[in-house]
């Protein structure tokens, strides 16, 4: 068997906090430190493992500091914690975060619901995030994921140059890392294209993950859009965790299991084990029964010929 | 409002046939007709609305010539019935059907599986058809849809020189249109790009729909990039009728409201009214009570903005 390819590609697992955050039901830490491991063992090379919030907001991310420590131990892993604000960011560095990422809102009426907060506020608070980095751990990478940067709920459409300039205003304060989410699930192919394209063109290679959701079915599409003009890091969930699309709140996460098995069937590798990210389901499972997981590749199992494949080199 | 745009893709609507064979439930005659005066209101200008096999073996298709002499009602509707061999295509044209379409399977495996004959003898099969049209309806195109053109649950892959040499036969036999069918559910978008490229190459503009599932979750991605080479028709099958893709037997057919709803949010126009298209879905539910219907579009509803971004002209 010939040995797997180098990865092309870095698929980061966002189930353990954007997924989780979108259910009702609590998972024991004890469940999340056995997904996390099963995660790692499958491959995966980046998880967001959890969120730095007051654990009154949260109670669901109230062992964060311990999840951050635990998934660690996983050298091939790089250890992602969300961030809200400087107090979260500065929580998460002392615990160990290995890379921080901040929503920052393309949508005004996104951003004041949700943060209460404008987008150029956002700016000043990123701001002093990557100045208590620049002192405290100046090897962890900040990345923005914009929300709404393809539409919102709110507001409809959200104009290409508030995304666009609002990403040169993060590039100039020194963010590593911008992506752009599609928070609604309002994103088409087309529009992903022209909006990565114009990303690159502004920030070169400071453009980041593509985030998209399959609320409207089109996340593998948009993924694949994003993969065609040069997008290398993709967001996705486990199970498409928090991913029932039509539910009040719920984030319609593309399903990791769908993305992986699209691209290495393509051709691109992933460095992940297809095998055993199907397994990574069962600690997830038994850490929320009852929970819906979604996912076509698991239910349908891997086509006929398809290690025979892998064994002849794809 | 502007009006529509002049349609730059066709939506062969296959559910009344492909869809309805899938399930186990029967559909009473009245419920169909009403069914397809929905799909035709909704903007579908073509429909496979049944297929001419014997009766004692499918009969819920027993009433194929009642069903096409209805649909031949809808002036901007184009017939289309399923035959699999001389026999059905006597009888389909009898009726009044627009279109024949003909499923040869690229893979020896399934066609002897499905048919008890090869790839080989099928296609003398489609040349008896081909002479029977020309003699007693010369204005009907005759569409060969090929099984299993992407990979087989039998054989595994089916390689690419197979499909493109039947390909290549079919359209010396004087096929119209020759469409590549994802069976099984296997295709890939970089092989999807690939193959029709190479049909293009090999038969110009012969080359028909792309027939993708949903099997594994790609469904709208390998149409995304079929139509990125040029294809411009996409079979798919309204509610995904048939399209629990772990069931035994079923197809895991695209989601037309999806896929109406990626093509239009891309601004390719389609010709097909969205919002009644999901309208659609109330007589598909009335003939089929209990019958499970897919589709994230009419779950999510249409994004806020929507129609505003219609009367702007897109």
């Amino acid at each position: 068997m010939t040995p797997p390819a180098r990865p092309e590609v870095l698929i980061s697992e966002v189930g353990p906090r954007d997924g989780l955050q979108s259910v009702k039901a609590h998972m024991p830490t004890q469940d999340k430190l056995r997904w996390i491991d099963a995660l790692a063992a499958a491959g995966l090379r980046e998880i967001e493992v959890t969120s730095f919030v007051p654990a009154q907001l949260l109670p669901q991310m109230a062992d964060a500091a311990q999840v951050v420590q635990h998934a660690l131990r996983h050298r091939g892993v790089r250890v992602m914690a969300l961030v809200p604000n400087w107090r979260g960011a500065q929580a998460a560095l002392l615990a160990g975060a290995q890379k921080l990422t901040l929503p920052v809102s393309a949508s005004p009426a996104h951003s004041m619901a949700n943060v209460r907060k404008t987008p150029e506020a956002m700016v000043d608070e990123v701001r002093a995030v990557l100045h208590l980095r620049n002192e405290i751990a100046p090897g962890v990478p900040v990345e923005v994921g914009m929300s709404t940067a393809f539409g919102c709920t709110l507001q409809g459409a959200v104009p290409e140059d508030d995304v666009l300039r609002l990403a040169q205003r993060l590039a100039e304060a020194g963010v590593d890392e911008i992506g752009l989410s599609d928070t609604s699930g309002m994103a088409n192919p087309a529009q992903v294209k022209r909006l990565f394209k114009a990303l690159f063109h502004e920030i070169g290679d400071l453009a980041g993950a593509a985030h998209m959701h399959n609320t409207r079915g089109l996340g593998l599409a948009n993924c694949l859009a994003a993969y065609e003009v040069g997008v290398r890091t993709f967001d996705s969930s486990l199970g498409g965790l928090g991913g029932c699309p039509f539910a009040p709140g719920a984030s319609g996460n593309v399903v990791t299991e769908d993305l992986v098995f699209m691209l290495e069937a393509m051709g691109v590798s992933t460095g992940i084990d297809l095998d055993q990210l199907m397994a990574a389901r069962a600690p997830l499972k038994a850490g929320l029964p009852g929970e819906p997981l979604y996912g076509m590749t698991p239910e349908a199992g891997l086509p006929k010929g398809w290690r025979n494949r892998l064994e002849q080199g794809n």
